[in-house]
Parts: C-alpha cells; structure tokens; sequence
C-alpha cells in the first residue's frame, strides 16, 4: 500500500519528515504489532517501546492531554501528575485493556522483583478503541499473550501501517483505517530534533474527512453517530519541561481537527507526548540532578510538527487500509480505492 | 465588503446559517461597537450583550476552554468555578483590560447598589487580544466611556464585521482581521436552536491560512513569530449543561485548527460559550430549581456547530477587513484583494 | 469494635449523621464486601451499587475530582468527560484492578447484550490502594469471581468497617486501615437530603494523624516514605449538577486534610461523588429532559458533609481495625488500643 | 502583637521556622505595604517582590492552584499556560484590581519600553479578596499610586502583619484577620532550601475555626454566609519543575483545611508558588538551558512546609491583627482577646 505522500495527498509543508517518516525516526523508538485474525475477529496490539532499557527504571518524561475523554484508557491519570511513563504503551481495543495491563504488569515485575513490595507499584500503560463494528469485541480475544508477542515485535525502522496489530479492525471517517505514522524533522539553534506521531486511528463521521487539498471523500456508508476514538502518540528527543510535553500533545487535537473531525461526543480522543531527554530513574542517585530544556520562545516548531504529524499520520493510516467487511456485512472501502477512482484532473 | 460566504469561500456544510449569519440569531444577544481612530490609534471595544435585562440578576450560564494561555483577559476563573457571567463580555486590547473592567463594575453597581455590600461583588468578563501591530497599545487609548459608547451601541441584527470596534486593528495570517460572525441552526428532536459564534481574530503565522478549498494565501508580508490572539464567543438557545457548555466552547479551537492555526505559543485562543437557556437568578426564589437539559446523545449536532461557525466567523474578520498600514508602515493586505488577485480557475 | 463517635473522638458538628452513619444512608445506595485471607495474602473487594436498577440503563450523575494521582484507577477519565457513572463501583488492592474491571465488562454485557455491538462499550469503574505492606499484592489473588461475590454480597443498612472487603490489608498514618463510611443529614429548604462517604484508607505517614481534639497518636512504627493511597466515594441524593458535582468532590480533600494529611506524592488520593437524583437515561425518551438543580447559594451545606464526613469516614476505617502483622512481622497497631492506652485525662 | 508561635498556638512541626518566620526567608524575596485609612476605608495594597531584578526579564518560574475559583484576580491564567511571573504580586481589594494592574503595566513598561511593541505585552498579576464588611468597597479608594508605594516600601526581613496592606480591612472565621506568613526550612540531599508563604486571609465562617490544640474559637458575631476569599503566596529556593510547583501550591488548600476552612463556595481561594532558581530570561542566550530540578522522591518535604506554613501564616493574620469595628458598627473581634479570655488551664 502506498502512503499519503506517495499517493500525492500531502502538501509540502515547512518541516521535512525523518527518515522513516515514522515515530521510530525519533533514536530508540521501536514498535510491535500483534494481529488477529479469525472468525469475527480482526483486532490485535501495537506496542511502542520508547527506549531499548528498563522502561520502569528509567522513566521517559511524558503528558496526556484528553482531548475527548470517552475512553476507557489505563494509566493517564499518574502519567497526568506524575509526568513520566514506567512501561511500554500499547493500544489495543475497548476490551483488551485489561489483558494488556496484566501483561505489562508482570513484566515490569519479571524485570523489577521490588515493585509493589519494597518499591511502589507500577503504572501500565494501555490505550484503546472500539473496532467493535469489524471485529467481535465481546469475544475478548486479546489475551496477555498477545500483548507480550507485540511487545516481542518491536523494532526500529520502517512501521507496518493500516490494518495492523491494534489497528486491524479499525475504521475512520467511514473508511478503513488502523494504524498510522509520520514524523517531522526540527531544527533547534544548531541542532536537528524529530517528533514522530503514531495514531490508532478509529474516529470520524462519514463524509466528515477533509484532504488536504480541500476534497471530501464520501464513502458511501450509512451514516452513524461517531463511537469511534483516535489514540495520538508523540515521542521526540527535543528536551521538553513538563508543561511544554502536555502542550505540545494538545496540538494533537489541531492536526485531527484539520482532517475534518470536531471531536465528537462518543470518541476518545487522547493525545500522549513523551520526551527520551532526561529521562528520569527510578532510584535517583541524588536528590537534585541537571536536564535540559527547551525555551518556550522556540517551541512553536514542536508545536507544528506535531500538528502535521498527526494529520498525516491519520492520513497514512487511511492510506494503507484495504477495504474490509464489518460484522453486519456491509464494506469499509479503502481511502486508496477512492482516490484512484477520483482523481485530481 | 463581502463575507466569505458571499465570496464563495464557505462550503455547503452539513447545518445553515441563521438568517443574520451572527451571534444576534441567537435571540435576545446583541452586539456593539465603539472604534478608536486616530495618530497612531487604531482600536476599540466590542460589547456582546447575552440578553436584555440586567446580567447580574439573571446569569446566563457559560463555560470557558483556554485553547493556550498566552494572554490577559478578566474574570476567566470565576466562570470556570460557578458557570455563570454576571455581564456583558467586552473585548478589548491587551492594555484596554483595567478601562473595560472599571466599565463594568460601575454599570453593575449603579443598577445594583449591593454589589460589594450586603451582596457578593461582580465579576466583570473582558477578553482581549494584543492589537500593537497597528495600534499603539502604549497610549492605552480605550477609556471606560469608550467601553459605555459599546455597551449603549449594542443592537439585534446584522453585525458589522472586520475592522471595527475592538477589531480595528488586529491582523490574522499575515492579513488585515478583526472582527468576524457566523451561526448554524439545529434540528434537536423537532425544535429548531441557534448557535452564533463572534471572535476577535488576531492570530496565526503568515503562510499558515489553509482556506477551505485547500488553498494557502500567502500574503507576502515578513514572517514573524506568532504573537497574536483570538477570542471566539459562541451563544446558543440550546439548553445545555455545565459540563456540556464547556465541551462545546472547546470545539472553537477545532474551527481554529480547520483554518491552519496549531494554536501558537505567543497566542492567547480562549473558548467562551454561554447559553440563554434556563439562566441562574441572583436571589434564587428557591433552593432548588428546574432546568432543561440536552441528553449527550444529541450533542454532536452543537459541536459541529461550534466547529464551523467558529471557522466561518474568522474567515468573515479576514474577507471584510480592509488592507491596512502597520505602525512600521508595512502593508497588511486583504484577504479579499488576494481572492480578486488569485480567482479560481 | 467501636466507631469514632462511640468512642467519643469525633465533636459533635454542625450537621447531624443519619441513621446508620453510612454511605448507605442515600436511599438505594448498597454496599458488599469480599474478604480474602490465607497464607500472605490479606486483601479483598468492596462493592458500592449507587441503586438497585441496571446501572449502565440508567447511570447516575457523577464527578471525580483527582487530589493526588498517584494511583491506577480505572474508568475516571469517562466520569470527567461525560460526568456519569455506568457500572457500580469497586475498590480493590492495586494489582485487583484488571480482574474487577474484567467482572464489570462480563456483568455490564449479560445484561445488555448490545454493549459494544449496536451501542457504545461500558466504562467499568474500579478504584484501588496499594495494600503491599500486609498483603503479597504479587500473588494477584483477587479474581473476577472476587469481584462477583462483592457485588453479590450488596445490602442497605449498616455497613461492615474496618478490616473487610478491600479495606482487608490497608494502613493508615501507621495504624490499621481499611474500610470507613459516615453520612451527614442536610436541610436545604423545607427538604432533608443525605451525603454518605464510603473511603478505603490506605495513607498518611506515622506520626501526621490528628485527631479532632488536637491528639496526635503515635504508632511507633518505623518511619516509611507514604506509598498508600485513599480513596473516598460520595453519594447523595442532593440534585446536584455537573460542575457542583466536582465541588463536593473536591471537598474530600478538605477531610482528609484535617487528619493532618498532606496529601502525600505517593499517594493516590482520589475523590469521587455521585447523586442518585435524575439519573441519565442509555437510551433517553427525548432530546431534552427536565431535572432538578439546587442553587449555588446553597452548595456549602454540601461542602461542609463532603469534609466532615469523610474526616470521620477515617476515623472509622482506623477505630474498627485491629492490630494487624505485616508481611515483615512487623505489627500496625490498633488505634482503638493506643486510644485505651492514651486517654484524656 | 504577638504571633501564633508566641502565643503558644503552634506545636512543634517536622520541620522548623526560618530565621524571620516569613515569606521573606527566601533569598531575594522582599515584601512591601501600602495602608489606606479614613472615613470607611480600610484597605490597601501588599507587594510581593520574587527577586531584587527585572522581573520581566528574569521571569521566576510559578504555578497557580486554584482551590475555590470565586474571585477577580488577574494574571492567573497565563502563569496557568507558562508557568512564569513577570511582574511583581499585588494583592489588593477586589475593587483594587484594576488600578494595581494598571501600575504594573506602567512600571514594567517604563522599565522595558519594547513591551507591546516589539515584544509580547506583559502579564501583571494581582490577586484579590472582598473587604466590603469593614472597607466601603465601592469607593475604589486603592489608586495606581498605592500600588507604587507598596512596591517602593519593599524590603526584606520582618514582615509586618495583621491589619496592614492589603490585609486592612480583611476578616477571617469571624474574627479580625488580614496579613500572614511563616517559612519552613527544608533539608533537602546535604543542602538546605527554605519555603515562605504569605497570606491574605478573608475566609471562613465564624465558628469554624479549629487550632492546632483542638479549640474552636467563637467570635460570638452573627453568622453569615461565608464571601470571603484567601491569597497564598508561596516562594522557594528550591528547583522545583513545573508539574512541581503546582503540585506544592495544591497543598496551601491542605494548610487552610487544617484550620476548619471546607472552602466554601463563596470563597476565591488561590495558591501561587514561585521558586528563585533558574528563573527564565526574557531573551534567552540560547534555546536549550540547562536547569535544576528536584526528583519527585524528595518532594514529601516541600508538601509538609506547604501545608505548615500556610496553616500558620492564617494563625498569624487573626493572631496579630486588632478588634475592628465594620461598617455596620459590629465588632470582628482579636483571637489574641479570645485567648486572653480563653486560657488553656
């Protein structure tokens, strides 16, 4: 399948994307995905995994801006105080969340025997959506197994996209969708930065979607309230404060907005940013320790590349999807499909 | 001048325009203006009266959602805390705030000599954005009789858009803005409500603007840091909740983000939305009161609303505001001269 | 054992308990227990059902308020979005959550078969403390069944304190925690109305405790950094709206505070609170409904409960605990023993 | 007038007083006042000074906590967006705000001409509470001139307390209140960090009043509904983050429970807490600075010196401040007078 950028979808914008152009541009990123496939079910995991180390033991900063809370989400809230992340993030849907916090769970003390004894407990991670109209989700297919394999995938480089691990019974906008990536390259005094964005993208009403370029596929579908969600996850090397992390994760929400989306009442819509600068360790060898951090006079640049990451990583997810059944028979047709047969003349 | 709509510029959304196209659809809302014109001095204030009677004694209930924070506006926490605005909304330049206030709180003592005594005080409601491009803020121009001439100007109707009232001389992706209004009517069950959005709209890099037919004017004036504003107030008859006005009134940033804004650092984009429905009385006859409410299930309708009027409206400040010379002597053009200059094949 | 009133700790305020100085108090409102005890392990789950319909048909009306969130709840971010609750809910030791959640989801969807089909998925909602010190939190000995028997075990009336249900291996500022409820009668108008607190007590470090009369006990046990949590849960039947929810919410913390807390950076401190008056309807008869709302004006009574009777909901948690052996064989004494032990003279 | 700790109201804490006992303790942080006395008016202005400097070019790092948002203060929302200050703290009367605004504006200004022009505007940031029962509220006695006469009577060292500045005509649970502060030493790895907190307390209703020892001072003056409001300002040396410094203003509300207060709907009680290290530079050398930051781990410290002071800065205000007739001709009486009367046999 081919990207939005392939396909001609995005405009040159003012930032270059990395090399991947994906959340794994950003050094130490990798990402895993686990599907499933079967009779009614088409869902999975995707995990990301913001550094090769101990996740627990070296805790990347990060924030969560809800953009809409309609979500069943593990974790946001000590991320929210806290401001730091002690396990890998996976998404996963609706039901899935509890099975993937139990893997994380056991992990972390695989790894860290103290946690919950000597140490305090651990935070996992788990966001999600609802791919309930594809994949039978009262059939709670994902198990901790599940969770562990995707986790086991994770690797640099190129992102499996569309309809993959998490992303595998996703739609959006009325179309297929699933998962989706892009990053942005930022350059700060003398240095290079990335910001790279992967979105489980589940959201939109149908005829809602907005290209760049002004047009507005329909897909043809009934129309139906919006029960979907989009999960937004931003990693970067830039060394963003903590107030600075959760607002650059806001600016998830402009790059939804931008496609069309105003948010709507059944989605949860959640933006997470997290920094590999600084990273703060879990038994501090003193109290007081250095870390760098940007200016706020320079932090527009963060603030654009994670609004045009998260557009066209919703794009790319739409972009790498192929048409799929739902539960009840009808087709979640493909962006690609519908470009080709609407062209630009 | 002519609006956006006129100039073929705003879509066919999914929800019409009221019949003034403004806040005043609302009925009961009215707006005024009072523009300060002089060596150097291009600003004003803007009123937004929620209905006729006295605001203090009969509290519209509101919300407000700070899209970022970069700015100077009076009485935000307090419609935060209780829900409810105790007078007209003023707008303003950054330095016109104190005058504005002072304005207020006298009006609202004269018709209720308790204030401060033997009642609580009054909460004056003044949002602003920084209009020193082309004013010269330091002259701190605006007096509170300038903010009596708005008040008293206040009128049902057609409103005058662009460059007037608190809008003379605020500027938006490099081009001449101001003041802008929109409306959407919506169809709930088999009842007909209004939602009218006015903004003062100051904000966004040059190069930024995205039209909604994917265009990007450009209107060649230097880039700068973005170090504007814009304040969106919406009004609806719609009986919504606390928690709901608040999920409406953030949806203004969707409209903003529709038109190319990531909501930069420099900018203070504040939400406001109140309804006319069931308003909060002073010396409530009893303790406990009966009020309407929309059920969640039927608040999408509101939320695209927000999001398009909230887009129309600034795209209004940028259609009829004229060209116009910065303090500097620099050209800020506009936007409907680019439009003749740039026709659509 | 005897509450703290019996024991002549707590003044008399000025708002009067109810009759079983309970959550249970607020008509409808049910509370179950499930007890775990065996070789390490000392934990368990405390059920409270806001009413005796289907909770996810009609959800009652709810706000949280986070005072301190360092902690794994599940399903707050849904009740700040939308501001009700659509399961019963439960506490649980921290690494209990998944099982609980898992009990909710698997209930929730027996009785609505359309959860996560033709309509929206549930939001369990699961609270929980870290009870690590007594209790091999490892072992993960709470199952789904657990969760079940709690529910199962539901009644009106007098509510088991202490040592029980979740509260089974919590501590508090050195002594034996656990379970605590106390209720508060309002009159507003010529109406009665109650506010009930149900806390699981699991915080403040050794030697912070004071009591009512300016006592501090002193457990002499070793100083430890706080790791504990509580966890406080309101119910009302005050027709209370959504913002004045998360008020009475917030007051919690006011309670807590009295008891010489600080509201540690280990602790998760969370307040919830919920009115079984005008519950919204799954599926609503119409758009808009009408429900009752008190006047702001008179909001303070509500306060005043919120803070009392969760100050003596903790006194009750630690009075009706014995001494209790740690996983360390170290011993968390009783206070009902230190106050024998200590009396006024 | 003696102070709490003189009268014997204040047990021994964790932790001990700075040399001053006073938000002064803190390096750099000097406080003036302005009193304004005649026929009905008692009121005026204090100045909290963060560092000798230019605070608009050295802006120290803050945060705000808003506990009950009924109030008109200005400048909090973009220290909620920024997390800077850079102006001065005035507080003032409600009706005040406007003019120490506009004094702020003029000094900074004056001190940096570019402010407006070729730079952002300037934040001023004043806080409030209502001294309508003893000041004539409704003259708008308090000028741009007292403003200027607080800040020039700035000094470090003792502070003056009770019925002075700002705290002229203010009442707190029935009694006589006003100004307040106390400091905390905190020993922090091998260095030593001091926490000031000022207050203006005008809260609480009469009889609520709890003391350390556990007495309940009554004023014996009518009961009323409470429409006070308290500032808390707080200043530290040590580096704490943004998330930080929230966190620790959060906890000011734990110090005002302590003493009774359930934060009452009437009431605008906000937390400020600023630190002098690694304050942020107007114009930055460079964009990525390196600053201190304390771990999470030590953070317990901050929060009990928070709460402590905050609770003895409020005694100190009733402690040192003299009956005073309001203006109906009733008494608030001293707490000194009621301790006289009330001895500890």
């Amino acid at each position: 399948m081919k990207t939005a950028r392939e396909l001609g979808l995005m405009p040159k914008g003012k930032l270059a994307a990395g090399p991947n152009n994906a959340i794994t541009d950003v050094t130490g990123v990798t990402v895993g995905h686990r599907s499933l496939r079967g009779e009614g079910i088409a869902t999975g995991v995707t995990a990301i995994i913001p550094h090769p180390g101990d996740i627990f033991r070296l805790k990347p900063r990060a924030a969560v801006e809800v953009i809409n809370g309609f979500g069943k989400s593990a974790g946001l809230m000590q991320v929210a105080e806290l401001g730091t992340i002690e396990t890998p993030i996976l998404l996963t849907n609706t039901f899935g969340v509890a099975a993937c916090t139990e893997a994380l769970i056991r992990r972390a003390i695989a790894a860290n025997p103290a946690i919950g004894r000597k140490t305090s407990t651990v935070n996992p991670l788990v966001c999600e959506c609802n791919d309930g109209s594809i994949n039978d989700i009262q059939a709670m297919a994902v198990t901790a197994a599940d969770a562990d394999a995707a986790l086991d995938d994770a690797r640099a480089g190129a992102v499996e996209q569309g309809a993959v691990g998490a992303g595998s019974g996703m739609t959006a906008f009325g179309f297929k969708a699933g998962i989706g990536t892009a990053s942005r390259l930022m350059r700060v005094g003398k240095r290079d930065f990335t910001l790279g964005t992967l979105v489980l993208a589940n959201f939109g009403a149908a005829g809602d979607l907005v290209l760049p370029d002004g047009r507005r596929p329909d897909p043809r579908v009934p129309a139906s309230p919006e029960r979907g969600s989009v999960i937004v996850v931003m990693a970067t090397d830039l060394p963003l404060g903590d107030r600075q992390l959760q607002r650059v994760a806001r600016r998830g929400g402009a790059g939804l907005a931008r496609l069309g989306a105003f948010w709507g009442h059944g989605s949860g819509d959640v933006c997470l940013c997290f920094t590999t600068a600084d990273p703060v360790e879990h038994d501090p060898a003193a109290p007081i320790a250095s870390q760098q951090r940007l200016s706020d006079d320079f932090i527009d640049i963060a603030f654009r590349a994670a609004a045009e990451s998260t557009q066209e990583a919703v794009l790319n997810a739409l972009c790498t999807a192929p048409a799929t059944a739902a539960r009840n028979g009808r087709i979640y047709p493909a962006l690609a499909d519908w470009l080709k047969e609407n062209p630009l003349s």
